[in-house]
């Protein structure tokens, strides 16, 4: 179990260093920016989670660990020969940046979920969905903040409720299965619908903004 | 005196997850997008607020009312209807969203300053006044730095000013009445000083960089 | 030693007050836009150093006296003689928003890790720097993320290393000699560090993303 945790915790680490890494690449920053970027992304959704939770110093300032994995990471995206061969192709680079990006909101989604039950077996299911939710997400938020770019959360169709979809079912899992299966179930929920929506462009109601407001200029135009 | 907090609570989310659902809406999110707009603007002060004063995990986390009276806020305001009825009038639109920005930022100033009294009596005012105009506009910072626009708080004539002096005069009225008045009293005069500075375009004094600038360049042209 | 503590964090405030004062200048914000940026820049670094430390309610919640100084110093640097003076000659204006950022940068990080080795004499090394490093940091992120800017931290060359690269000089300094040493030594080589860097335009090696993108599409055009 715990064996299980620590894979998923180094993969989502690699994953949304990678992604901030990417980004950083995209806006052309130096090599530091990139690191920064990358391992803010990585660590940023852990740091919320604890600072909610109360975990003081949160963990990634007690091991060096998951620092020093998204750091290594951005280094080797940032590496000539791996960045020719992402930027050879596009479509391959957003379909990787947008893989990598689901992975580290599903794993921390679940991890964060695990975090919180740790803190208190009296959480309630609201509190424990809430702080996986956040910590899915916060990452990722931090890193278009930072680089100036709006949110995924508010743009990207079907990206907080992939979280929260995936939370509910690991929270729900974790009272009548084991944490395994919860874990495993929800990370990989979480990943698929990210992914799937992201491939089918499946679309949400947008508002009409600009149609309700020229139908309502027209007729005061008269 | 708690059933009059809990209204002006209800009416604060309601009023801030709308100035927030509304930011969305006028970007052209989706549902989703919308959504998390509005409930980040109406749970954002105070996640602030209890993270600064030590309140872990923050309230809004515990008890799901706040956070599902922001959502039904933000989707009841992506209804068609609703919205062609606020577009109808663009002027109209501006003026709900100024006002709905100002209930947030008064209740939310008085309720930070109410829960800090909870935690130590011991605090200096000075501690009061600052965690009030942090819950306060908390909110909305963390709504436009995530819509990308400039914060409020940097641009808008008299914000956190209303903020402040509504929050001493609670404070002060706070000792040397009864709560019930200090809260009253100080969320009327933010939302009035705020409502009143905003219609009448109140002016205050901007640095004229420019000016100087070019006089500073003009010699150093000859 | 404490007057050497209170001295540098009078001189780090006042340094980050102006630092953020003068981006408010730049983008021609009202007094209290100014004010307010001066503000947060001088105080987040520290506020979220303690958030991370677990020090509840932060520092400057407690003592106005920074609060004050960072108010009094947007203040006269929004006062037009002093304001004409600096803009009189622009790339003074750049030069001194510099310095002043990297003063702030070099006292705030060294100050984080002794107020991380008040907290406890047992944390790691790794722990103390990035303390030190995210509240040395800190302040000049919030400013850049409020003032829409893209973070100092992320396209500046050689910001977070000199930050790092002091961290690390005074930790070793502080556990070999006395902690006066490591003080001083820490801050001053993060300001020179920096300042240099800046002075001498230091590159760092950038993604050469356009290069790749355009040679990986020359042959697709074939």
């Amino acid at each position: 179990m715990n064996v299980l945790i620590l894979v998923l915790e180094i993969i989502g680490t690699v994953a949304f260093a990678a992604s901030g890494a990417m980004t950083g690449l995209k806006k052309k920053m130096d090599i530091f920016g990139v690191v920064i970027l990358g391992l803010t992304t990585a660590v940023g959704g852990g740091v919320l989670r604890d600072l909610i939770l109360g975990i003081t110093p949160p963990q990634t300032f007690q091991d060096p660990m998951y620092a020093l994995i998204a750091i290594a990471t951005a280094i080797i995206l940032f590496l000539p020969p791996v960045h020719r061969w992402l930027t050879r192709n596009l479509p391959l680079y957003e379909k990787v940046l947008v893989v990598m990006d689901a992975l580290g909101l599903g794993i921390f989604t679940v991890v964060g979920i695990r975090v919180a039950f740790h803190v208190s077996h009296s959480f309630s299911g609201f509190l424990l969905i809430f702080v996986g939710v956040v910590t899915g997400v916060g990452g990722g938020i931090i890193r278009d903040v930072l680089a100036g770019d709006t949110p995924y959360i508010l743009v990207k169709h079907i990206y907080a409720v992939a979280s929260i979809i995936g939370a509910v079912v690991c929270v729900v899992l974790w009272h009548i299965t084991s944490s395994i299966y919860a874990i495993l179930a929800g990370t990989i929920i979480i990943v698929v619908i990210r992914v799937l929506s992201a491939h089918f462009k499946w679309n949400l109601p947008r508002a009409n903004f600009d149609d309700a407001e020229s139908k309502a200029k027209a007729p005061a135009e008269k």
